[in-house]
Protein backbone atom coordinates (compact mmCIF):
# COMPACT_ATOMS: atom_id res chain seq x y z
CA UNK A 1 0.00 0.00 0.00
CA UNK A 2 2.77 2.07 1.13
CA UNK A 3 4.29 1.44 -2.66
CA UNK A 4 1.28 2.01 -4.29
CA UNK A 5 0.94 5.83 -2.65
CA UNK A 6 4.18 6.70 -3.45
CA UNK A 7 4.10 5.42 -7.28
CA UNK A 8 0.96 7.22 -7.50
CA UNK A 9 2.44 10.86 -5.89
CA UNK A 10 5.03 10.67 -8.44
CA UNK A 11 3.01 10.17 -11.07
CA UNK A 12 0.74 12.83 -10.11
CA UNK A 13 4.00 15.29 -9.91
CA UNK A 14 5.02 14.32 -13.13
CA UNK A 15 1.34 15.13 -15.02
CA UNK A 16 0.01 17.48 -12.59
CA UNK A 17 3.25 19.64 -11.21
CA UNK A 18 3.50 20.14 -7.11
CA UNK A 19 0.38 22.57 -6.86
CA UNK A 20 -1.63 20.21 -9.02
CA UNK A 21 -1.11 17.03 -6.40
CA UNK A 22 -3.61 16.63 -3.73
CA UNK A 23 -3.47 14.39 -0.97
CA UNK A 24 -7.55 13.53 -2.49
CA UNK A 25 -6.35 12.92 -6.12
CA UNK A 26 -3.22 10.65 -4.34
CA UNK A 27 -5.82 8.16 -2.14
CA UNK A 28 -7.92 8.25 -5.58
CA UNK A 29 -5.03 7.19 -8.01
CA UNK A 30 -3.62 5.05 -5.61
CA UNK A 31 -7.06 3.24 -4.58
CA UNK A 32 -6.16 3.48 -1.08
CA UNK A 33 -8.63 4.95 1.79
CA UNK A 34 -8.06 8.47 3.08
CA UNK A 35 -7.43 7.08 6.65
CA UNK A 36 -4.80 4.97 5.68
CA UNK A 37 -3.35 7.25 3.49
CA UNK A 38 -2.71 9.73 6.29
CA UNK A 39 -1.78 7.24 8.64
CA UNK A 40 1.04 6.80 6.37
CA UNK A 41 1.93 10.40 5.45
CA UNK A 42 -0.26 12.84 7.61
CA UNK A 43 0.72 15.82 4.91
CA UNK A 44 1.71 16.40 1.26
CA UNK A 45 4.93 17.07 2.33
CA UNK A 46 5.81 13.78 3.83
CA UNK A 47 3.44 12.17 0.93
CA UNK A 48 5.99 14.19 -1.98
CA UNK A 49 9.58 13.81 0.05
CA UNK A 50 8.89 9.99 0.22
CA UNK A 51 7.77 9.56 -2.95
CA UNK A 52 10.61 11.12 -4.44
CA UNK A 53 12.94 9.82 -1.98
CA UNK A 54 11.56 5.78 -2.98
CA UNK A 55 11.83 6.82 -7.15
CA UNK A 56 15.35 7.92 -6.31
CA UNK A 57 16.24 4.95 -4.73
CA UNK A 58 14.54 2.74 -7.62
CA UNK A 59 16.16 4.71 -10.37
CA UNK A 60 19.82 4.59 -8.02
CA UNK A 61 19.03 0.48 -8.46
CA UNK A 62 18.32 0.80 -12.25
CA UNK A 63 21.10 3.37 -12.60
CA UNK A 64 23.66 0.41 -11.13
CA UNK A 65 22.59 -1.91 -13.44
CA UNK A 66 22.53 0.22 -16.51
CA UNK A 67 26.28 1.13 -14.93
CA UNK A 68 26.96 -2.35 -15.10
CA UNK A 69 26.38 -2.81 -18.98
CA UNK A 70 28.52 -0.13 -19.77
CA UNK A 71 31.14 -0.71 -22.56
CA UNK A 72 35.13 -0.10 -22.03
CA UNK A 73 37.33 0.99 -23.98
CA UNK A 74 37.13 3.92 -26.19
CA UNK A 75 33.29 4.26 -26.34
CA UNK A 76 33.06 4.39 -22.38
CA UNK A 77 32.99 7.70 -21.46
CA UNK A 78 30.34 8.83 -24.44
CA UNK A 79 28.16 5.61 -22.91
CA UNK A 80 28.59 7.26 -19.28
CA UNK A 81 27.58 10.96 -20.73
CA UNK A 82 24.44 8.75 -21.82
CA UNK A 83 23.47 7.02 -19.38
CA UNK A 84 23.77 10.30 -17.11
CA UNK A 85 21.71 12.49 -19.59
CA UNK A 86 18.86 10.09 -20.05
CA UNK A 87 18.65 9.80 -16.23
CA UNK A 88 18.33 13.83 -16.14
CA UNK A 89 15.72 13.56 -18.86
CA UNK A 90 13.43 11.22 -17.09
CA UNK A 91 10.77 11.11 -14.95
CA UNK A 92 12.65 11.43 -11.20
CA UNK A 93 14.38 14.25 -12.53
CA UNK A 94 11.19 15.82 -13.67
CA UNK A 95 9.53 14.89 -10.32
CA UNK A 96 12.83 16.19 -7.60
CA UNK A 97 12.38 19.21 -10.21
CA UNK A 98 8.92 20.09 -8.94
CA UNK A 99 9.82 19.39 -5.56
CA UNK A 100 12.90 21.83 -5.75
CA UNK A 101 11.06 24.69 -7.31
CA UNK A 102 8.48 23.94 -4.50
CA UNK A 103 10.72 23.82 -1.91
CA UNK A 104 12.35 27.22 -2.72
CA UNK A 105 9.37 28.97 -1.59
CA UNK A 106 8.09 26.63 1.04
CA UNK A 107 10.48 26.41 4.30
CA UNK A 108 9.08 23.52 5.39
CA UNK A 109 9.67 21.91 2.64
CA UNK A 110 12.88 22.86 2.23
CA UNK A 111 13.67 21.32 5.27
CA UNK A 112 12.56 18.22 4.01
CA UNK A 113 13.94 17.82 0.35
CA UNK A 114 17.72 19.54 1.01
CA UNK A 115 18.91 16.59 2.97
CA UNK A 116 17.51 14.59 0.27
CA UNK A 117 19.30 16.71 -2.08
CA UNK A 118 22.64 16.36 -0.45
CA UNK A 119 22.94 12.75 -0.16
CA UNK A 120 21.70 12.06 -4.10
CA UNK A 121 24.39 14.54 -5.33
CA UNK A 122 27.11 12.79 -3.32
CA UNK A 123 26.54 9.46 -4.56
CA UNK A 124 25.64 10.70 -8.06
CA UNK A 125 29.02 12.15 -8.02
CA UNK A 126 31.14 9.51 -6.49
CA UNK A 127 29.34 6.86 -9.14
CA UNK A 128 29.95 9.27 -11.79
CA UNK A 129 33.96 9.73 -10.67
CA UNK A 130 34.00 5.74 -10.85
CA UNK A 131 32.20 5.35 -14.04
CA UNK A 132 34.63 7.80 -16.00
CA UNK A 133 37.90 6.41 -14.27
CA UNK A 134 38.21 10.14 -13.25
CA UNK A 135 41.46 10.58 -10.66
CA UNK A 136 40.25 13.50 -7.98
CA UNK A 137 43.89 13.88 -6.84
CA UNK A 138 44.31 15.47 -10.34
CA UNK A 139 43.58 19.44 -10.04
CA UNK A 140 40.58 20.35 -12.01
CA UNK A 141 38.92 17.10 -12.45
CA UNK A 142 36.68 17.04 -9.20
CA UNK A 143 35.08 20.40 -10.66
CA UNK A 144 34.93 19.23 -14.44
CA UNK A 145 32.96 15.94 -12.94
CA UNK A 146 30.45 18.15 -10.93
CA UNK A 147 30.55 20.32 -14.22
CA UNK A 148 29.21 17.23 -15.94
CA UNK A 149 26.38 16.99 -13.43
CA UNK A 150 25.37 20.57 -13.81
CA UNK A 151 25.65 20.43 -17.52
CA UNK A 152 22.91 17.07 -17.87
CA UNK A 153 21.03 18.88 -14.85
CA UNK A 154 20.99 22.07 -17.03
CA UNK A 155 19.73 20.22 -20.56
CA UNK A 156 17.27 18.66 -18.21
CA UNK A 157 15.89 21.25 -17.51
CA UNK A 158 16.02 23.00 -21.22
CA UNK A 159 14.01 19.09 -21.84
CA UNK A 160 11.20 19.49 -20.07
CA UNK A 161 9.82 22.79 -22.01
CA UNK A 162 10.55 20.31 -25.15
CA UNK A 163 11.90 17.29 -26.72
CA UNK A 164 15.12 18.09 -26.83
CA UNK A 165 16.74 14.88 -27.61
CA UNK A 166 18.40 15.64 -30.99
CA UNK A 167 20.81 18.90 -29.56
CA UNK A 168 21.41 16.91 -26.50
CA UNK A 169 22.95 14.17 -28.37
CA UNK A 170 25.15 16.56 -30.28
CA UNK A 171 26.02 18.21 -26.70
CA UNK A 172 26.84 14.95 -24.84
CA UNK A 173 29.04 13.79 -27.94
CA UNK A 174 30.79 16.84 -27.82
CA UNK A 175 31.32 17.29 -24.17
CA UNK A 176 32.54 13.22 -23.68
CA UNK A 177 35.14 14.22 -26.25
CA UNK A 178 36.30 17.21 -24.67
CA UNK A 179 35.98 15.05 -21.62
CA UNK A 180 38.40 11.99 -22.75
CA UNK A 181 41.04 15.08 -23.86
CA UNK A 182 40.72 16.47 -20.45
CA UNK A 183 40.97 13.39 -18.34
CA UNK A 184 42.57 10.72 -20.35
CA UNK A 185 44.72 12.91 -22.32
CA UNK A 186 42.91 11.67 -25.13
CA UNK A 187 44.48 8.45 -24.77
CA UNK A 188 40.99 6.74 -24.41
CA UNK A 189 40.17 7.80 -28.74
CA UNK B 1 1.45 51.95 -14.18
CA UNK B 2 2.26 48.84 -16.66
CA UNK B 3 5.79 48.63 -15.21
CA UNK B 4 4.80 48.58 -11.55
CA UNK B 5 2.63 46.12 -12.43
CA UNK B 6 5.27 43.87 -14.09
CA UNK B 7 7.89 44.84 -11.45
CA UNK B 8 5.28 43.53 -8.84
CA UNK B 9 4.63 40.35 -10.65
CA UNK B 10 8.19 39.81 -10.56
CA UNK B 11 9.14 40.20 -7.21
CA UNK B 12 5.85 37.99 -6.24
CA UNK B 13 7.40 35.33 -8.73
CA UNK B 14 10.92 35.43 -6.91
CA UNK B 15 9.45 35.38 -3.11
CA UNK B 16 6.03 33.40 -3.52
CA UNK B 17 6.83 31.14 -6.39
CA UNK B 18 4.01 30.90 -9.42
CA UNK B 19 0.73 29.25 -7.52
CA UNK B 20 1.92 31.71 -5.06
CA UNK B 21 1.43 34.46 -6.92
CA UNK B 22 -2.04 36.21 -7.47
CA UNK B 23 -3.65 38.82 -9.44
CA UNK B 24 -4.73 40.06 -5.95
CA UNK B 25 -1.42 40.24 -4.64
CA UNK B 26 -0.02 41.79 -7.82
CA UNK B 27 -2.53 44.83 -7.84
CA UNK B 28 -1.69 45.17 -3.66
CA UNK B 29 1.66 45.21 -4.42
CA UNK B 30 1.48 47.92 -7.25
CA UNK B 31 -0.83 50.05 -5.40
CA UNK B 32 -3.30 49.55 -8.82
CA UNK B 33 -6.88 48.60 -8.91
CA UNK B 34 -8.06 45.49 -9.80
CA UNK B 35 -9.96 47.11 -13.00
CA UNK B 36 -7.17 49.06 -14.25
CA UNK B 37 -4.99 45.87 -13.69
CA UNK B 38 -7.53 43.61 -15.92
CA UNK B 39 -7.55 46.35 -18.32
CA UNK B 40 -3.85 46.27 -19.13
CA UNK B 41 -3.84 42.46 -17.87
CA UNK B 42 -7.24 40.29 -18.53
CA UNK B 43 -5.49 37.32 -16.85
CA UNK B 44 -2.50 35.72 -14.73
CA UNK B 45 -0.80 33.86 -17.97
CA UNK B 46 -0.96 37.41 -19.69
CA UNK B 47 0.58 39.43 -16.73
CA UNK B 48 3.47 36.29 -15.81
CA UNK B 49 4.55 36.16 -19.74
CA UNK B 50 4.42 39.98 -20.03
CA UNK B 51 6.57 40.34 -16.80
CA UNK B 52 9.04 38.13 -17.48
CA UNK B 53 9.65 39.25 -21.18
CA UNK B 54 9.66 42.49 -19.87
CA UNK B 55 12.39 41.64 -16.93
CA UNK B 56 14.32 39.60 -19.42
CA UNK B 57 14.60 42.64 -21.88
CA UNK B 58 15.72 45.07 -19.02
CA UNK B 59 18.61 42.22 -17.93
CA UNK B 60 19.19 42.24 -22.01
CA UNK B 61 20.46 46.06 -21.55
CA UNK B 62 22.25 45.20 -18.18
CA UNK B 63 23.91 42.36 -19.63
CA UNK B 64 25.12 44.09 -23.19
CA UNK B 65 26.37 46.94 -20.74
CA UNK B 66 28.06 44.79 -18.43
CA UNK B 67 29.75 43.08 -21.64
CA UNK B 68 31.32 45.99 -23.06
CA UNK B 69 32.81 46.22 -19.86
CA UNK B 70 34.35 42.75 -20.47
CA UNK B 71 38.48 42.85 -19.80
CA UNK B 72 40.22 41.75 -23.59
CA UNK B 73 43.17 39.00 -23.06
CA UNK B 74 44.05 36.48 -21.53
CA UNK B 75 41.23 37.07 -18.31
CA UNK B 76 38.67 37.51 -20.83
CA UNK B 77 36.78 34.31 -21.62
CA UNK B 78 36.87 33.68 -17.50
CA UNK B 79 35.20 37.32 -17.27
CA UNK B 80 32.52 36.11 -20.02
CA UNK B 81 31.85 32.94 -17.73
CA UNK B 82 31.25 34.44 -14.85
CA UNK B 83 29.18 37.27 -16.48
CA UNK B 84 26.86 34.36 -17.66
CA UNK B 85 26.86 32.55 -14.47
CA UNK B 86 25.71 35.96 -12.57
CA UNK B 87 23.08 36.01 -14.66
CA UNK B 88 21.55 32.47 -14.35
CA UNK B 89 21.78 33.33 -10.84
CA UNK B 90 19.75 36.19 -10.47
CA UNK B 91 16.05 36.80 -10.22
CA UNK B 92 15.67 36.46 -13.53
CA UNK B 93 16.33 33.53 -14.11
CA UNK B 94 14.44 32.37 -10.95
CA UNK B 95 11.35 34.17 -12.34
CA UNK B 96 11.96 32.23 -15.68
CA UNK B 97 11.87 28.91 -13.81
CA UNK B 98 8.95 29.26 -11.90
CA UNK B 99 7.27 30.01 -15.37
CA UNK B 100 9.15 27.02 -17.00
CA UNK B 101 8.10 24.71 -14.49
CA UNK B 102 4.43 25.77 -14.20
CA UNK B 103 4.04 25.81 -17.90
CA UNK B 104 5.05 22.22 -17.81
CA UNK B 105 1.67 21.34 -16.78
CA UNK B 106 -0.32 24.15 -18.17
CA UNK B 107 -0.76 24.03 -21.68
CA UNK B 108 -2.02 27.63 -22.37
CA UNK B 109 0.88 28.89 -20.45
CA UNK B 110 3.22 27.03 -22.40
CA UNK B 111 2.09 28.64 -25.60
CA UNK B 112 3.28 31.52 -24.41
CA UNK B 113 6.09 30.61 -22.36
CA UNK B 114 7.84 29.08 -25.68
CA UNK B 115 8.13 31.60 -27.88
CA UNK B 116 9.45 33.50 -25.38
CA UNK B 117 11.97 31.31 -24.54
CA UNK B 118 13.45 30.27 -28.13
CA UNK B 119 14.32 34.09 -28.46
CA UNK B 120 15.73 34.87 -25.68
CA UNK B 121 17.54 30.99 -26.06
CA UNK B 122 19.02 32.11 -29.71
CA UNK B 123 19.73 35.69 -28.04
CA UNK B 124 21.72 34.63 -25.81
CA UNK B 125 23.52 32.16 -27.89
CA UNK B 126 24.20 35.26 -30.41
CA UNK B 127 25.89 36.98 -27.49
CA UNK B 128 27.96 34.27 -25.66
CA UNK B 129 29.64 33.21 -29.08
CA UNK B 130 30.39 37.36 -29.80
CA UNK B 131 31.50 37.69 -26.38
CA UNK B 132 34.05 34.53 -26.42
CA UNK B 133 35.10 35.23 -30.02
CA UNK B 134 34.08 31.73 -30.92
CA UNK B 135 34.15 30.51 -34.50
CA UNK B 136 31.21 28.34 -35.00
CA UNK B 137 32.16 27.11 -38.99
CA UNK B 138 34.69 25.05 -36.79
CA UNK B 139 33.38 21.61 -35.70
CA UNK B 140 32.28 21.40 -32.28
CA UNK B 141 32.23 24.63 -31.61
CA UNK B 142 28.78 25.59 -31.43
CA UNK B 143 27.67 22.70 -29.24
CA UNK B 144 30.76 23.43 -26.86
CA UNK B 145 28.88 27.12 -26.53
CA UNK B 146 25.52 25.15 -26.13
CA UNK B 147 26.93 22.74 -23.57
CA UNK B 148 28.17 26.50 -21.77
CA UNK B 149 25.23 28.26 -21.42
CA UNK B 150 23.35 24.62 -20.44
CA UNK B 151 26.27 24.21 -17.59
CA UNK B 152 24.88 27.70 -16.53
CA UNK B 153 21.38 26.70 -16.66
CA UNK B 154 22.46 23.52 -14.38
CA UNK B 155 24.21 25.16 -11.78
CA UNK B 156 21.47 27.97 -11.53
CA UNK B 157 19.15 25.76 -10.95
CA UNK B 158 21.43 23.69 -8.33
CA UNK B 159 21.50 27.44 -6.85
CA UNK B 160 17.97 27.95 -5.93
CA UNK B 161 18.04 25.38 -3.44
CA UNK B 162 21.09 27.26 -0.89
CA UNK B 163 24.11 29.44 -1.71
CA UNK B 164 26.30 27.95 -3.89
CA UNK B 165 28.54 30.90 -4.83
CA UNK B 166 32.37 29.01 -3.94
CA UNK B 167 31.21 25.63 -5.88
CA UNK B 168 29.81 27.56 -8.48
CA UNK B 169 33.54 29.75 -8.66
CA UNK B 170 35.54 26.48 -8.97
CA UNK B 171 33.38 25.04 -11.57
CA UNK B 172 33.25 27.96 -13.77
CA UNK B 173 37.36 28.37 -13.68
CA UNK B 174 37.35 25.15 -14.55
CA UNK B 175 35.37 25.43 -17.43
CA UNK B 176 36.80 28.43 -19.01
CA UNK B 177 40.35 26.56 -18.52
CA UNK B 178 38.86 24.18 -20.74
CA UNK B 179 37.32 26.64 -22.99
CA UNK B 180 40.15 28.61 -23.70
CA UNK B 181 41.96 25.24 -24.86
CA UNK B 182 39.91 23.91 -26.71
CA UNK B 183 38.35 27.25 -28.55
CA UNK B 184 41.76 29.16 -28.82
CA UNK B 185 44.38 26.66 -28.32
CA UNK B 186 45.43 27.61 -25.13
CA UNK B 187 46.49 30.72 -26.87
CA UNK B 188 44.92 33.21 -24.71
CA UNK B 189 46.40 31.85 -21.56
Amino acid sequence: MRARLLEATVELLVENGFSGTTTTLVSERAGVSRGAQLHHFPTKNDLVVAAVTHLTERRHEELQAAAARLPTGPQRTRAVIQMLGDHFAGPVFTAALELWVAARTDAALLEAVAPLERVVGRETHAMTVRLLGADESQPGVRELVQATLDLVRGLGLAGTLGDDTPRRRRILDRWAETLDTTLHGGNRK
